[in-house]
């Protein structure tokens, strides 16, 4: 089969032909990939970045935003069937330690993490597991809801972390209505009765925000925390949703928390630096934010197939990955997530 | 009446006779004063630390962890009569605004804070009101209950946040185990079945959280974060209470929480700075406490009085204020809180 | 002023002059009523079902859905002043118990209920306290708003309770789509990403169901309990809001209940009968429901300025209470509520 | 192999010869059972109370709590190992849809429950799957936990639902302190602050109640529900927990409850009947609990572990077991639980 190898960090990766994957264990799924999503941590990955983190042996196949049709299912895999449409979700995971068994598969104690530190979807096909495998909706096809498998999961679990706190008359500002960010807002305002203030540089983001039903748009420019705390009668968000994590959003991001608020990091690259004495005089809280777990994203397609949550991609037959990685590269892939098909 | 006033910043404050308070609104309550504890606050009060913050005027009586006897109330006070003896929440709350209605009075949009930016209760009377006053239990005296007011409190209120963290097989770290800290342990063994590990410099203070049942203690002093990884087969805790906020204790927090867990800061003087992709691929939280509501002091007070929370303490008569505000500031008050009576 | 005073049980009350109330607790707030809302249960109280429980002494003036305009206050009042539009929380409470200070003022230990246990809002005037005002929106009317003060909470409460059971593709079903219901539906739709079936016997409460973007509606006639299952995969509803509670709903609630899920009570009349048996082998909940808290109106009313809760009225002039009265009797309002008005 | 196997329902089972069960599966997990509890289960069993329910096909062998020692595993185990000593979670679960994927593994969409409707643990051995089993502490004996497999993890699991409601004050009334209801006074103890006050006719009963650490003890006899309400300041407890579920417990369990409370049903045979009035005006729950999750059994191990609930039980050999059987159903095993061993 096809499939997208990183050889060697810092070059491109190479589009080679190698064999295919095939069952071997009882709770095993064989998915030919109908659609897999180019994220910017692939290009990372590409940089080297992920090395170490990772761990994995190099040539490798990258792609972590994944789904395809079943083709192939172990003894006892009994939740999927050859032929059905499915989406994976980023994780492997065990189902027998606690976290697993909690709710929190994603903290599983002995978890793999296809496209990041084994074999990945930019390829032919996929060897995943029956734990990871969720079956589409008939209207679904998996090119419109690849790369809700591991960036919009994203967004959509910070914002279900956040429902206990978002009442109607409660304000949430989200940072950065990017590729997760606008996922993240159409889950809050499919989830939430909040009032949303959404804040970005770019004004093609904010103006889909506006389109998407954000009640107040921000530009990022200097003066985006008096705004924000103008809207909010002076205190600040209940929620503030960080969806970039550097380049001072980290420092906005707690001065536009209201005293008793939370603050909540999903994007990444800076550092959060505060005196503990505002921490406790404000008792604000930061919460941390990684992918979600296979309900969340049972829950993530459920909105999909509603109309509710929407992504915008942009289609590239597999042949052109390394195009559509450069493309990537060079922000050229405006408004809209690249998705590689086996043919387009 | 006497009042222990601070005069000027960075000059001892003055015992002197001032005009006696009165109720003069519906809902103000006359306390005279059985108990007032000395804190460690008092001292970087009269340095002038909080002389921005409070905006309070000078002269003023400092004091904020009061206990006494009711002498006169407001016409619309139905919750306590003359001579109950009650303790003094720290904060004077509006009972309208919705933090207030909420249980998080602690919040209120406008409150005020005797002793902090009012006439505290190093004084033979204080003046309060309805919504601060906390009745005693017959087996309770002010003396051994005042410095519960605040201190005791905010160590019970981080606790209490805690406990649905806190299963059977848990594991909860406690950082300085102090004035505070020991009241956080005592209601950690009362309100949860975790495993409590304590971390603190001193011997002595080892001994007594041994004594007060901490599953395990271990002394800082270079090793401890390594410790404590061991304790807890490498993952470290779920929980995370750091008493100290300062010299050190920050990065100890954080690195001894366990992936998806919880660092609590509850003391202050230093700095949390964290690598947002730490924040994220860890999924940590960060959580700030600030004081308790009034409804956790009536139910810090019914550990109290059912003597699963106890504090030590040593007696200074009013008149000698001074002299136990320079014992605490030479570290001369050991194993226990300050506490002014009338007489002793 | 005038005032519609039951003077005895059984009899149509009367329209009669009586006294101005008249500020005179520090707390007192003073309402002329703009806008009072006829409810069922003022016909219960009529006939005299609510006498035992009440324990008022007539004659009394009834009408608990009252909102109108501030006219005078007392002293300590300082959350609105004369002049400002309100609506008025049906309980007048302490603020000083737990469960005032715990968010469920609901729960006072120490409450009256104006239009039940004292005099109400069928009047001129109505003497209420700080701790029931919630100041209206500009864009919002007495007449619109003042059926949403109980009937409405009411709704609007008990779907705040299921929120964090109703994630996207749980299942709920609200059964009875009248007054309450419509509410309940509108509250639903806004605060969840849940499916919603509607349950009714009338068409025309199915028809404006459907309107107001419930995604199902079943019709009650002897086969709704196979039809809510068949929705449900067999499996029934997540969540079962049951507003009619009386002639057989009780059972059908329980029975449209899934496994591990939760029936609500809110509508009454009738018994809940259910074998032990059943309630531990299907893990099912029953959760009573009475009307919400201040802080709930408040939000409330935030849905309503946002025009996502609306209520179809039909305005009769205060001179005219006593055919309104028996135009409900008699179920000639159609589709809407009665709300009486100084003039109209 | 030995086991105690239903040949007629209304008759005695017969202790006989089988072939050995043998891993068939990549998730089975062959145990040797080193302890079975005799439940009053299985007294139900045996006439035919559950033939209906369960659907098994006779002859099969019955027991639901076991606990012993790893002999076989499948080629996907890796969570236990031969020589392991474990305690078998009541139901063998599927892993993959949402109740196993949330921690409610209980209601999994696809399970089986030994010994009720397939082959249990009165034998030498059982087969069970890699989802089941908890490994024991080194200082427990699969002899001393066997019976918390299933009763006790009942008692458990209601225990820590209560968790929230029961802080520092809260009241909680346990009905039936006999099996279950000793088992849910430690966990009580273990896991929360609150008092506790144990109802139930036998005098033994209250008299253990007392030296496990019961606040107060009642008597029933007729004046219950007034002694409860007396300890109660005339206001009910927060939290019912009734371990019985016949015989006037269910009426006495809502009236000992208070308003805004909850009563739990964990013993079943009676109704429960209100009127909707009451649940509505009274805004009581009524929470339904079925056993415990695995995670729940891995907690309640760590407390047997920890020495917090200890059972106190009879050993009998397994060629012994009709005649446990027939002890239990004459009420001679008092204070404890039967447990079979393969030789005693």
């Amino acid at each position: 089969m096809r499939a997208v190898r990183v050889q060697e960090y810092g070059k491109d990766p190479v589009l080679e032909q190698v064999p295919d994957p095939a069952v071997a264990g009882p709770l095993d799924v064989l998915v030919r990939v109908d659609a897999a999503g180019v994220c910017r941590t692939d290009l990372h990955i590409i940089e080297g970045q992920w090395a170490q983190k990772s761990g994995v042996q190099l040539p490798y196949t990258i792609g972590h935003e994944n789904a395809g049709t079943v083709v192939d299912v172990g003894d006892a895999v009994g939740n999927v069937a050859v032929g059905d449409k499915v989406i994976l979700h980023p994780l492997v995971t065990c189902g027998l330690c606690r976290a697993c068994r909690a709710g929190d598969d994603v903290h599983c104690e002995d978890s793999r993490f296809p496209g990041i530190d084994s074999d990945g979807g930019m390829a032919d096909l996929l060897l995943t597991g029956a734990r990871s495998v969720v079956r589409l909706d008939d209207n679904l096809e998996p090119r419109d809801v690849a790369a809700l498998a591991d960036a919009g999961l994203t967004a959509y679990h910070a914002v279900r972390k956040a429902v206990p706190l978002l009442y109607p008359g409660a304000h949430v500002v989200l940072i950065g209505a990017g590729g997760l960010g606008h996922i993240g807002l159409q889950s809050l305002l499919a989830l939430t009765p909040a009032e949303v203030t959404v804040v970005d540089l770019a004004e093609d983001a904010l103006g889909q925000a506006e389109r998407l039903g954000a009640h107040h748009v921000v530009q990022a420019g200097g003066e985006q925390v008096a705004e924000v705390l103008d809207l909010t009668g002076g205190k600040g968000a209940h929620v503030v949703l960080d969806f970039v994590g550097e380049q001072g959003t980290e420092a906005d991001g707690v001065a536009m928390t209201r005293d008793a608020g939370s603050y909540f990091v999903i994007g990444y690259g800076g550092h959060v630096d505060i005196p503990t004495i505002d921490v406790i005089s404000r008792e604000i809280n930061l919460i941390g934010n990684l992918v979600g777990s296979y309900n969340n994203l049972v829950e993530l397609m459920t909105l999909a197939a509603q109309g509710r949550v929407r992504l915008s991609t942009r289609v590239y037959p597999l042949d052109d990955a390394i195009a559509a990685l450069h493309d990537l590269d060079q922000g050229a892939i405006p408004g809209g997530r690249a998705i590689l098909v086996p043919e387009a």
